[in-house]
């Protein structure tokens, strides 16, 4: 990740999980990252935020911004951010929207990534949603993608303009998985269980789908888990 | 304003200034109020949160929710966020963007009211943004509001839809100190001033606005003023 200043600004916010360690990777191919963390409160903050520190020093990226937001916390109903609510096991056949949803949570990520751009003359946002796998997250289609873009659009200074990319969020883990690998991104630096902070549980659904993408992609996935069921 | 458990129930995102102050009031009319307040690092923010209490305690509205947010002071480039910039004095006639624009600011109002609102079940967000009157705030353009509900339809639930409602944002300031009166609205009660808390400057763009909006109303602001420039 060469910091080229010939390169256009993009903010990509990064929680530490597989699918933003895979967008910045490829962010970084034709833009300056600036990275972004967000700490709302959820179980597994701190590991998050170790994961987000290790990998932008993986790249050298100096420009990162970590910010806690207590709102999401304070609203709670999410099994995410209530500790009252379990995280329930994965089923990865389910429909519905599932525990984990933290309301209307990636608006609050795009918000901040959008103030900072603004500030830094950005050209772009990162974000690495999935749609087809992440489990029914309203927040993660792309049609809220592009309709959030048309609000920083209208709500900025009229010389500010950020387009929304979401480079993964028509793949699905195991195709996630191989381009992070092709681009040399630090899986193994990646943190993406819902409920553990040393070894991952191997049982919610964020460990349940990329157990399963990593298998599909036909490698191991090398962070450690307390169990590793074959999904 | 009547806690009436047969109206739907909306967010009202309120500052505790003039504008929120009325907005809430209008709002009560058809909706249960549900009070929302943001700390974001501004000077008067202390000063800002008396006004919502007070505001809030005058209508009995027990269902509050206020907030701190660390990214936009942690962002600046704002005169209200970042103390080494100075508070402009009042420039009424200027088109440019002022100085004390927070970068997007009203989009974290929106995220943070859209979340709680889900959870409420609430079916409409009020916010007291104007257009013509606010000093050219990007973020208070009746398009962003537009595209921002567009963007909470596509982002939250399928059984979540709530609409943003701005019932002042064409209106003038003379305008809307009257329907604060028409309306009984505690008006002496709201907070405007940019950087003072105890008397209010007189002389920042927001108490510009204020005092002659007051003026043009033909009515005396019943708030205190270290001076009264008449504007």
């Amino acid at each position: 990740m060469k910091t080229d200043s010939a390169k256009p600004v993009a903010v990509v916010a990064m929680s530490g999980g597989l699918d933003s360690c895979v967008t910045a990777a490829i962010a970084a191919q034709d833009y300056e990252p600036a990275l972004l963390h967000v700490n709302y409160g959820q179980r597994t903050e701190a590991r998050e935020l170790k994961a987000f520190n290790d990998i932008a020093d993986f790249y050298g990226v100096k420009r990162r911004l970590v910010i806690s937001l207590d709102a999401l916390k304070a609203i709670g109903h999410s099994s995410l951010t209530d500790f009252q609510m379990p995280v329930s096991e994965a089923n990865l056949e389910s429909t519905e929207v599932p525990a984990s949803y933290v309301p209307f949570r990636n608006a609050h990520m795009l918000a901040t990534a959008a103030s900072w751009g603004e500030v830094l003359g950005a050209k772009a946002i990162f974000i690495g949603a999935v749609e087809e796998d992440s489990s029914g997250y309203p927040d993660c289609r792309a049609a809220f993608y592009r309709a959030f873009e048309a609000a920083i659009e209208e709500g900025t200074k009229p010389e500010t303009h950020m387009r929304i990319i979401t480079p993964v969020i028509t793949l699905n883990k195991a195709a996630i998985v191989k381009e992070g690998l092709r681009l040399g991104a630090p899986l193994h630096l990646s943190w993406s269980c819902y409920q553990s902070e040393d070894k991952a549980c191997g049982v919610c659904d964020s460990c349940a789908l990329r157990l399963r993408g990593f298998r599909q992609a036909g490698v191991e996935d090398p962070i450690p888990y307390a169990i590793r069921p074959n999904y």
